[in-house]
């Protein structure tokens, strides 16, 4: 399955609800970032270890940066040029995951 | 243990065995940084839980931006402003852990 960049009513479907957790999109580059804080290194470590994971399954790996216990996100799809259902998913998984940490 | 920054002779002793392996020094900044490429995403995330356990053992913890099969490395001691010997001693570790992967 290729993932198609999102239609505007998708857009205002998939990406409102994320936008509202804290989801930002980017200048310049049809993407979604975001900044995830926790306690130490460790909660932040056991975080990415199950979005990577996830990611692994998906086929749909995240750009992430991170220092101590700061992780910052940008998700957007290569090979469709832009953000995709797959980013909206990723991005969904990690709410949940950043939820239970 | 309150780590210190690189003395001149440190420097040229420490650092010259990291930079021949590919580590570079930033502008702007006293830090050293290399980019590490692997096979595909399992290969970078085995490389980075490996150095994630060490760090979080030397209480000294990278700066990193990974993307699929590639991360970016950024090392610097934060408290001390520039570079100790726990850089030395982290650059080092990852240089070993890549070897394997």
């Amino acid at each position: 399955m290729m993932a198609e960049k999102l239609t505007e009513p998708q857009r205002k479907e998939l990406l409102e609800p994320l936008l509202v957790a804290g989801w930002q999109t980017t200048e310049g580059r049809d993407a979604i970032r975001k900044t995830f804080s926790f306690a130490n290194f460790v909660e932040a470590w056991g975080f990415m270890t199950r979005v990577a994971l996830h990611a692994e399954k998906l086929n749909h790996h995240p750009e992430w940066f991170n220092v101590y216990r700061t992780v910052e996100v940008t998700l957007s799809t290569h090979d469709a040029g832009g953000l995709t259902e797959l980013d909206v998913k990723l991005a969904k998984r990690m709410e949940a995951l950043a939820a239970d940490a």
